[in-house]
């Protein structure tokens, strides 16, 4: 049954497989007038993209955007945008291995049940691929919040048993792991190095800082903003777990400590992580969400075919050792769009509202 | 904006505020044909209310559901039942205070923010007696899930700083704490009820296992069988952190350590938590939700009030020093509901199927 | 599977049969400061409860209204309105007949097929009891809606063979008929009642004009303007046809008579009704619809038993010989959520709009 | 705001302009494993596609149909299937003349005056081009239909003050209005060739069959079979009226007359249209629709400038002069869509139905 559609205001559908004719995505409901060309989104799709150092696949992606509808003269129309990127560089060959053996950690065994059928060429449609027309979508988001003033900063916190100690924002595009911390950065990037080698892979985890956002965005009771964020978050594919402000730390906290206080100059912390009660506070909204590790690896591991029959499996080809800078532009791109959408729902509300 | 529905095929909408006239729920997409009473759904509602014990507000709440539609003779018949829980016990004097003061980690001054006009009585719709519709919807769906074998089960896995080191199914319900492990369970409450008297709370984190759960549950790619749970469980007030399997954990786990290997008898572990590519796999689901400490603490803040004038405030009244035990029925109830609803979607997805 | 909710900014949800505990409705999306009480709802109520003239059924229903969320001091909170009217005078035991026979022109063969039960007492679900909570939920659109200045009127205008040949606004609540035309009223009058005496009913064509509509409202390509209000109209139980502007006439006419030319001081002719390519013109909105004769007549029919066993009926008891007049307030109400529904998605749209 | 999808458990979302990169659909919710190529598409493209006598615009468009994704080594493997149609022989400087005018009975002046901006270029979203998507998504839909004994017939019924008198249905596809009478088709061509001459257009009625429709499908109460109908059609360009069964002839009856009597051998009549209570009977599925006269006429017609200048426009170039023939496909493939879409959400229903 559908599922590939989401948002209400400003909704996206996806289409498109990693060995297929390509991948997009449909964008319904920009704001008319926008304007927009491709070069608004290329560089969010460059900064997806592999081969962009050691630490990512060298697997080569043109991830060149068309946008085929919904944009005249320059402008958004206020109808559908349509961008496509077509697929280049598929080697199905590569993958003839896994047509009748389901890799460990994948979606190989879940869509052969579910579906009775499955394109097993490069993981089909649960391929990371998917994401390219979420970030093309994003990139649009994007520009429709930079000119409200919001701004989304997405980075790795920790990866492979490292955890940054510092927030040194301008260093974060300039290392390979997107990390916020550039000493932390260097040993991460060792050690991955080092699982690379041995066929292996590491999991992280990103944080996501939100600057800018009005008070308001939020619809109690079920799309409270942080449960459209969390959605959202985990719908991407690697993702394993999502929190907010404090996050699991709550757990060790008093009522005392987690409350955030005010004073007139606004509230004093942001334990909350910038929404209460679904709905944001006008603070930086502060998420953090956990990466699984790349489940694509050399090593042996023991398997069945889809005759039932054991098997062993080694997953070859040109994969990350670790997914976190890659997934960083999804991640914003999934919170640029919840929060257009949830702009349009605060908008409707206002244009009619008496108090 | 319309934001008080969840679910596609098996819907919920509630409504009601805590000290209105009453609170509850219509469910729409209730299998026709299915045994219904109130004596299906009042247990559920008495594991919710609160006074159960010292750890929970010695506040009374009748709790008394009414089925108004949808059941004829003792059974579903397909049109949507309107369960309505009555209010009762409702003193607002006890909110004198509150009326143009924001209470700290309350919702007070976001929905102010938003609609311009809040109902003060007791943190109104944002109050945690808006879950009472929830759980009566819970009960429903968990007796869908009954009958197809799926058996959920929530408890308290950590609280005050203190965590479950076994896992005694049947000590769940026998203590205060609905803790996993009896001894763990003795020290929270001391802690928590040493917190108490001194005005002050604690948070935890809660663990639900699903058991008997089908392979093929969940749709790709944004309605993920974790992504709607994520949501349903984000969705509840006080939940501030979501993961499944692993969760944050997968930060310090190599591939080859998290991948989930198969034999003939199935898969050897469950590191994913039961779901893969958004796609139950048929093994146990178990989630883990971060729960905040109790907004409502006697000990004395700074806030402001709704002239932006700077104040001071006790939050007195009959509060929860932990909500953990409260939240269990309701965490089941939203992962009941989610589960009928991919059930449903997966009925409508076989029926035309041909491979 | 779903299917008791309608719009999407704006949002209502039906619950109730004719015969159980009560019927009602949840409003979603109500603005935020909006002044409500009781006395705003209960004229709309009265204008479709039963018992207001000899065309209409003797049946007394109190349908009085309680508002049992979302308002708060008078005003609207921005949370849902749950709105509740008590079944009262159900006599069941009038139904024992219609058990396990089939009625002619009503929904019991269809749902007992859909559903493999039916609550048989009064159509249940099916009955035109259901309509109450809609047109609860339209007394509030149409408070938004005379804010913006948007009035809708709807009116007989033909029935039982009889057209209206004048306009004649002010005569439309003084007669039985709710006619346009008195005189083409009186007429329908004696008709219908020598119908009544014979056990027969009889059909008729509602208009409803909508004045001070701004443009812009609807969303092309799906959600048009007049796609929605089609839906909305086909949604009422006896509803057979829906058309805009000249309606079927159009295949009578060509393109030079059909096309509505414009001068500086705007639109010469509305042949359109009100709306082009699915957006709303500024002009007045016109629609028809057709009602069926009412189904419940106690002339002798042909049958079948549930067993499949040939019987005959008659369906006795206090039935309409005619329901368009109390039809009128439930088009009214859908077209009032259509309308207040579009005019939030169009708030959403200028919020962010850049042209 | 977004409004370019329709359906629920089978969604289609089209995008693309008349003189764009192209047109096409999304379409969610194919069963897996239904066989799916190119060619079971095209057919329905060509019935739709202009040029095919002279009674449609002689403009050349190529209308070939390319899935990009959802379909591997010929079957639906249960993701979305995304079809485009680039758009060719496009000349935009056909309509300078319209860049700042607007033109009578097009979507001109309400698409200015919603957006702000507008693609002049052949009526750009607003377009009878845009319908080429649903013709394709149609087609999917029709074979998951046929494989279920489901057919569905449309036909013009009447066209330019003619009306058929004879169902001869093997005829509809032989005659250039594919009237489902013959001899009345003659009579229209030549009424029509004579407007055509005179720079004028027709309007005209379609009637819709569909047999072999099981009972059960329909949502009460707003997702109605004939609502849910209603909206597809309602949301065709041109549409201005929809009806079912007896339509507005239903004002002329007696109950007597309109209820369907039943016998063992189930109904006698079908005045319903095969649609009762939202619900359908398993009878033929029997609905009409009012086609207006083509708005792009050679005829001199009165306007005005975006700058609110009065001035004189005719709209020159390649137009039919009646849609008719054309919109034939474009019913089909929405009543195709609407079916399909209700057979998942009864097949969700069934599947968990214990009555």
């Amino acid at each position: 049954m559908a599922g590939n559609s989401f948002g209400t205001a400003f909704r996206i559908s996806t289409f498109g497989e990693s060995h297929g004719e390509g991948v997009g995505v449909i964008i319904d409901g920009v704001p008319p007038g926008l304007p927009i060309s491709e070069e608004d989104i290329q560089p969010e799709m460059d900064r997806r993209k592999p081969g962009q150092s050691d630490l990512t696949t060298p697997r080569k992606e043109s991830d060149t955007v068309i946008i085929q509808s919904g944009v005249f003269e320059g402008r958004a129309t206020g109808t559908p945008l349509m961008i496509i990127l077509h697929n280049t560089n598929t080697i199905s060959s590569d993958y003839d291995d896994v047509k009748d053996k389901y890799r460990p950690g994948h979606a190989d065994y879940t869509y052969q049940q579910k579906y009775g059928i499955r394109d097993w060429r490069g993981s089909g449609r649960a391929s990371g691929r998917e994401t390219a027309g979420r970030v093309a979508a994003g990139a649009i988001a994007r520009k429709i919040l930079s000119l409200q003033g919001i701004r989304i900063k997405a980075y790795t916190l920790a990866a492979a048993g490292i955890t940054c100690e510092n927030y040194v924002p301008e260093q974060i595009e300039k290392n390979p792991m997107r990390a916020c911390d550039p000493v932390a950065a260097k040993k991460m990037v060792a050690v991955i190095e080092s699982l690379k080698d041995r066929g292996n892979s590491a999991g992280g985890i990103i944080e996501c800082r939100i600057e800018g956002v009005p008070p308001g965005l939020g619809e109690p009771v079920f799309d409270k903003l942080e449960a459209d964020l969390g959605k959202a978050i985990l719908s991407i594919g690697a993702v394993k777990g999502f929190e907010i402000g404090e996050g699991f730390k709550v757990a060790d906290m008093f009522g005392s400590e987690h409350n955030d206080e005010m004073s007139e100059n606004g509230f004093l912390t942001n334990h909350a992580g910038g929404i209460t009660g679904g709905i944001s506070t006008g603070q930086d909204i502060i998420f953090r969400a956990a990466v699984k590790p790349t489940a694509s690896i050399s090593a042996l591991q023991h398997t069945v075919k889809m005759t039932g029959e054991e098997a062993e499996i080694r997953t070859e080809g040109r994969h990350d050792p670790i997914i976190c800078p890659r997934i960083i532009p999804v991640m914003e791109a999934m919170a640029a769009i919840v929060l257009v959408d949830h702009l349009l729902r605060l908008g409707a509300q206002k244009s009619l509202q008496m108090s």
